[in-house]
């Protein structure tokens, strides 16, 4: 099997799997603590059941809406991660190109190998960007500004990252705590000795220290981690409110208790999200939670969900249950490490296949005919 | 163990399971996307509990009912299916032949390696036929014509299928596509030689193309299956109701609140289907939702249920949820594999004298007596 | 391990395991069809939960209660079985005098290898007797009569086996229509050769056909189960009720809604019982039923219950729940398979032992004290 | 792997596991019956879904808070557990060291290698104890007098020990009833060298029988856990209270409508416990009772729970639940075994850690911020 004869996003996580040295591939699949709200996050999928609507016409279909005003050819975009440069030396950039050819959104992280200005030019001006917030809010301000120059139209701020969550994988495989020379990080790479050429190609440099339009490097990146997290307060969406001028999105909502608030603050999108269950375990899935957030929203912001899409019909489900479109994060980087650009070009392939043969199925032929009566929210499965 | 000492169909599977080259198996097995409708459909079953009623006068008991009219000799039926001439020579002939033989109606798929008439003939004026319409109204009439004229007693129309879903094993496989003379095609068969053997005599001729009342090759079904996946529409109904004037049965339908619009558009039976999980996967389990078709119908139309029988006591079950009658389809084809029409003759026996002791053991010495009280509803147990 | 150091019920069965050829095993451990239900029987105890009382005065405990005016050590009783002489030579009589050594009742099968007459002299006056019912009302009466005369101090006809069930282990096993010198039986018999030289020695004999008082043949246990599946009807009841002047209980009973008939017919105790799976493949599990029967008796019949009682918590979980007592099936095969009387008499003692220290810990110094407030119905679990 | 990398207390209990004789390990890790409560006590967390609140100032967190008027640098405690001597010589001593020095409170066990009067020392005046109560009012006012001497602040009286649950791998591993010199005995330690020296230093003298802040013999404490198992009444609770002015607890209660009486009985806190399901089997998980008890009680008193607790998240969960505070036992146990006092403070680390990271990621900057908002209460998952 190789990357164009893969059937589903299994298949390419298993290329992945096959590709990568195991703490690399686990940096990515692991989630926190015992990875049961990971686990509940794809469960959760199968605890719904579509209700398919017949004597639809759905001869022709067409996946393409809009989502917080901008076009995209489906509502399936692509989520922040950061462990891009670890997996595929053209990390962001291949991300960004694959999503723009395939005319979606892609969310850089703030956590990324290039920098804002060279991932926004890949995109093409089609991408949003995701902020850790620095520590003042004067540092907030330029980096506001740095991206609104650089090209995003969307930014999201994420807000379930006050501290860093229990990667207990990445504990035990000690991955970014161990120097690239450490023999027991040499051994990791030649057990994937494709992996380790691509991966010295990308990630060792003679030349100083990186700016802007160049690569950053390892170290740089542990230092950005260690600086993302800290809370994110009212009065730092405030400052970034009014500070930026295009939609903005909070990143990281589990309660629909908290949207009003949000709403206040002139948020523009509201991204259920979990953090893949990389955060906090025990946390519900997302799609658990998403109906009760789209129902506290009632319209004034537009709700998205990330977590657990594995499916064309987990996009129909999302949808169904009120969400404006999903976001992918695993399943692309599966893609760039079994193929780098053409690999996350191929999930949103398979992605795109199976979202219009679902909506062929269900009977809805264009993204609004996804209401609430094609879903059946069932009894909860329980979460382990 | 041989067809005769089956006990169970259970039993006939694992002969099947024997005999079949592997892809051969796993297209008559296998379901759409991650097949959890498809477990779903069998795992609802157990979800029902009987109330066995207890002082009743069973020491005789009488299977016979009527199905849109017509008298059967139980409330079991055979399902359209378009695998038969992989399975083994006789095919569709085998499956009408034992279906009359047992006094029920095998209804005809449009797929198919004899021609209607031919099967039409070998049930002996018993049959039904499943349509996949053609692309024009006049194409449909004439159809329909045809298969009136060959004598079928009811037509259903095939809602399920604007597009085909994702078999996935099937993709793996490359069954369809591969030339029967390809080296791994070559191999799958002589690893089961005695179905390498029949296949030959089944499916090699020397002579024209296929006429009215003779074998179609593979190349043909290939053709048909391509074809069959249309949207149909409410016009399509309304054009075939206009052309037959016989038992009109929609196929495909899994939401009560399609009801009143096939009752308006004339149809005479529903039946319940998620095609044996082979469309769209994540549906429900078809006799989850039977109880809410029913009660919708309100008996103006009869209705029908598929996909998940496997024992005499399920189609208490769905009898005494209010269907009227059920359908089997991989039960009889793993018949059909193990012994032709005779293997076929054995599941329809096996299945009628499960349900004869069924009925006895619930207390209900005909159909009539199977009443809703006999089966309790529980939790519903989670799909996957 | 041996019958002394087994610890649990649990040990028994798998020293009984160890002991028998695997078809008489099966015979005591299978169940009918899928054996769904006789899973569920064990499932549904552990879906109840314990709410044990403390500050109780439970330093001294008493056991003793009484099941239809007749007093018992303990409300646990035996059921009747059929299989005993495939598992030891003194089969019922071991039984029997077990149980009457231990206080409690053993409830005698019509199935027996020994006459009426002499297990209830090996019980000293203390059994009951289990009826499958003659196919004449005369046959009745005259049995009724013998069995009244015999000694038996209470009378439970069975109303679940209009049919035999299907046993599919026994089927597969040929067990009961295998002739003693067929090649297969010889084998089995030799892979236990000490089950085998016991089994000859309780089977063979070169006497004449069984009389009153002497032992039946494997031909005659044959043809009494044959006989025994018929449907018992109200007028059957009512023929038994006029000719029994003693507690009349009936066996096999799931519905609550049956409570009414049954005590109107003069009925005076109702065992709520599945035959321990062994007939009807998909009924509920014994307990999870029992609520709604004690209900709707209201104090009119006294209400038992078998099925997947193996420890003493399940015991107080039933009578918490209403039951007057329980009987126990399998159980005391194990013992009687694995020690004769002496391991039936093991059986009683752990089950004796449980429920004692079960009484203390859910603070009830007597039977009387095990009230509903002990025990929460928690949601079912699925049954498979 | 050793107790300093220790990343979990998963793996505490891994490096125990390896340490340990089987059966002493056993005696740690095993439960009464089946053993399906001590198994709900883990499960039933996994129901519990949290609710993170986000745009909280968690940038500083506290997890100081008061137990019974003591002040505590976190509410996670140490429960009473009697094994400590079979784990590490140092037993009881290293675990109140180890409490003291984390700021937490150490319930001692009346079963204990070490008099209260060293062991209270150890705990630097911290420490609680929990009582088996003796025979008589005089000998319990008695023993009252001396804990109360020996300087604790606060007792415990075990309500659900009227007799010893049953311990089915104690039965089978015969552990307590062999003699040192027992050819089985000397096996198991040989089997584990360093445990067995360990133990012989701790449990083999020359000396005379223990006194008063002498280390008792292993018959000794053979001698005090056969007298442990009494029913405890409300006399005997009235006897302690009048005795005792510090404040009391009732471990032990799984019932919330007992919650009055104890008020009224002069119980300041209340224990939810099922003693780590050691004594009843099928019982409920303590969480999934606590909430009923902490509304019963309305404030009156403080409601404690044990059982289950195996991560920072179930604290919060617990807390958030209505807890004061939690008790962990095993948890400690494993660390004891690992590596004595070290590990115990090992154990305690990993949950502060843990609890530290939860609040900050739930939200809740200190113990008071942990509201009933931040946990979900699920479909309760089937206890086995």
């Amino acid at each position: 099997m190789n990357v164009d004869s893969a059937v589903t996003l299994a298949d390419l996580e298993r290329l992945a799997r096959r590709r990568l040295p195991r703490p690399v591939f686990d940096l990515v699949e692991g989630a926190a603590g015992d990875e049961v709200t990971a686990q509940r996050n794809l469960a959760a999928y199968r605890g719904l059941t579509l209700r398919p609507r017949s004597l639809a016409e759905v001869g022709t279909r067409s996946l393409a809406t809009t989502v917080l005003g901008q076009d995209v050819s489906m509502p399936v975009m692509l989520a922040p991660t950061g462990a891009g440069r670890l997996l595929h030396r053209t990390a962001e950039l291949a991300v960004a190109g694959a999503a723009a050819d395939a005319g979606t959104v892609y969310m850089q992280s703030t956590v990324s190998a290039f920098g804002f200005e060279e991932v926004s030019a890949a995109a093409r001006g089609t991408a949003w960007v995701q902020l850790y917030l620095p520590p003042t809010d004067a540092d907030t301000r330029a980096l506001v500004r740095r991206v609104a120059d650089a090209g995003y139209r969307g930014l999201a701020v994420t807000v379930d990252t006050p501290v860093l969550g229990n990667r207990e994988r990445d504990s035990r495989n000690g991955l970014l705590n161990l120097p690239m020379w450490h023999p027991r990080a040499l051994a990791q790479g030649l057990s994937r000795p494709l992996w380790g050429l691509e991966f010295l190609r990308g990630n060792v440099s003679l030349g100083p220290a990186p700016q802007k339009g160049r690569r950053s490097s390892l170290a740089d990146t542990r230092t950005t981690i260690a600086n993302a997290h800290r809370a994110v307060t009212r009065h730092d969406l405030e400052v970034v409110r009014a500070a930026w001028d295009g939609p903005l999105l909070v990143k990281g909502i589990m309660r629909h208790d908290e949207v009003d608030d949000l709403v206040d603050l002139g948020v523009d999108g509201i991204v259920v999200s979990n953090h893949g269950g990389r955060q906090l375990d025990g946390v519900a899935g997302t799609i658990d939670v998403l109906p009760a957030v789209v129902a506290a929203a009632a319209g004034r912001a537009e709700v998205f969900v990330d977590g657990g899409i594995r499916r064309g019909t987990d996009v129909v489900k999302a949808l169904a249950l009120g969400a404006r479109g999903v976001f992918v994060g695993r399943p692309y980087l599966y893609g760039l490490a079994a193929g780098g650009r053409h690999g996350v070009a191929r999930a949103l392939d398979i992605l795109r296949a199976e979202l219009d043969k679902a909506m062929a199925l269900v009977g809805a032929p264009t993204v609004d005919d996804i209401d609430a009566s094609l879903v059946e929210v069932r009894v909860p499965q329980p979460a382990g």
